[in-house]
């Protein structure tokens, strides 16, 4: 191998409700040679892991839409958070055989520039590619789930806005409780408040099995039984951690006890239908209620909390406190697929695409 | 005068809607002597001036009402916060002349007992009986607006959760502008945060007026004005003073900044009528916004935000710097209509209920 094949997941349309493979995104190959493709001072990456997330599909949308991070841009490849081993490189930051982290290209072999001179393409700016320190037992697959972004959002989340809040808390309620950050989140705070009742919702018998396994007192299918009962019964609710909005949030804020506080990762009812907006407004005063919408790695207080995540989650994982789960998609061709079966609810854990072993 | 008239309004039901004196509250009047009536304890209270809020709406339910404030008794006469000046006392911390603040019955007479021999009226447990310093030159009505609940509100709302916000700020956004939280946001927003833009908007040309006076940069009409309109001009929006929700608030999320913060003091789109419902949830986590409902006094952290209201609002006041505006009805016979008027946009700056001069 000098000349490989690169397959490659190109965004191709904006969905107007649920993203399909083949139609929102096409898969194409084309070939390159390792050795001499020009890099100009960047570096040639070989991606092993990569990320499905929900949130990608607010990035496929408009690029007025007013957020965080960039929109994906038609025609060219997706890119998410993914984890790579370095090839080549004219960078003097990054040696061949390093593993690296951070936004890279739905391609199975891709170029990255440093990010000051990659001014053109604000996704990498977002999150600059970081060396990680592969653990050699962990799989990279790893670093885009527990030890990767979900595992940060559940970690600086709560403890940038839950964990003080936490210590004078009875009640923890995780919405999307068998996901990759709601399995972190439930076994985080188990650790470390151990004094919580901790109340989980998901939408399967398998996912509620995940939940009590990471730790959680009481677990229940949202499609079978009804949530409002479920909280009045075992509320008021603390803190709620949310990953829905919606109907759910509402249900929430009716239970929530005074001085309660909601954070807010994700919005699974909104990100394909409409379904994401609340009626319980006046809660918020007449119960002195606080929100927090948090991303990892935006703003000073989330980045504050990231102090420590790697450290301290790579020994819980290899400790067996954190579980590590994963639904796995192999290969550039499957992404599609992966990015698609995630807002099915089809997939449990951590849902990645391992693109290569090593 | 030992004997005298006293009128009562009574709550007599729960409005649906909107209220309306002599349907939900009734006024009566009966005699009591002031020498002879036992205060078992208590002390003997002549009511100086009574306070009108919209949040007194919410105390107009069920009392199964989850909120952090006690709901409103039928039968029983309606209280909020009011001024009186002790006639009579049997208790050590009061004597007779001393002013006071706290809850107080909507009567031209009333007896309150010390907070903890009043286990059976909560009303009363929410916030004791206080005695005030009261300034000779200014009026006791100002008690219960600016240098009251309503102040009280802006200035530890503001120093609680925007104050340090609004150092790194552009742009405040204060909807309601024209009431006596409002203004006194907007004025001491402008003696703090100098560098602000700050906009606003109510709902007649002389609310506009108070606004500007008050020290508003940039003042709308929100029903001959779009507010989109208005804000994505002069946005995106730092921070946003919640008096609506709603529309308002739907409008606010879209236009808010990355790391906007939003604090909640008022859900005037939801007293009344069921219209305070918010579709744009997933804002809080594109922009990473907080949420933040307030309440006087409730909580540690707006309690320790009101440590040193007194000296420099009332400070404020005399130097001319934070205006007192009232709408003033007299005696306890006009107080359902202050209690209703307030809902009708009628009033301008506090609404307050003179019921007696001295």
């Amino acid at each position: 191998m000098p000349v490989v094949t690169n397959g490659q997941l190109i965004y191709a349309a904006h969905p107007s409700t649920f993203m399909e493979p083949g139609v929102h995104t096409h898969y194409v190959e084309d070939q390159l040679d390792t050795d001499t493709i020009p890099l100009n001072g960047g570096v040639l990456i070989k991606t092993l892991a990569l990320s499905s997330d929900l949130y990608m599909r607010l990035r496929m949308q408009d690029s007025s839409a007013k957020m965080s991070f960039p929109t994906l841009t038609r025609g060219k490849p997706v890119d998410n958070f993914g984890v790579g081993v370095v090839l080549r490189s004219e960078s003097p930051a990054y040696t061949a055989g390093d593993f690296v982290h951070g936004y890279i290209n739905f391609e199975d072999y891709s170029i990255v520039h440093p990010p000051a001179a990659d001014a053109e393409n604000s996704a990498h700016d977002f999150q600059s590619l970081k060396k990680i320190h592969k653990h050699p037992s962990l799989p990279a697959s790893i670093y885009v789930g527990t030890l990767g972004m979900p595992g940060q959002t559940a970690y600086s989340g709560w403890k940038a806005f839950a964990l003080e809040k936490s210590k004078s808390s009875k009640t923890l309620f995780v919405s999307s409780g068998a996901g990759s950050v709601g399995t972190f989140v439930i076994a985080y705070a188990r650790l470390t408040a151990p004094h919580l009742k901790i109340i989980s919702s998901a939408g399967s018998a398998e996912k509620l099995e995940v939940m009590r396994e990471a730790g959680a007192d009481v677990v229940f299918n949202y499609k079978t039984t009804d949530t409002a009962t479920v909280l009045a019964e075992h509320g008021p609710i603390d803190i709620y951690w949310d990953h829905v909005a919606g109907e759910t949030l509402d249900v929430a804020l009716e239970n929530m006890a005074s001085f309660g506080l909601i954070v807010r990762a994700g919005t699974n009812s909104g990100y394909n239908e409409n379904k994401s907006g609340i009626k319980n407004t006046g809660a918020f005063i007449s119960k002195s209620l606080s929100m927090h919408g948090s991303i990892v790695g935006l703003g000073d207080v989330m980045i504050k909390a990231l102090e420590g995540f790697e450290e301290e989650a790579t020994k819980l994982v290899l400790e067996g406190k954190i579980k590590n789960n994963e639904t796995r998609y192999h290969g550039i061709k499957q992404a599609g697929h992966a990015l698609a079966d995630i807002h099915l609810g089809k997939t449990l854990g951590k849902t990645v695409i391992v693109v290569a072993e090593s």
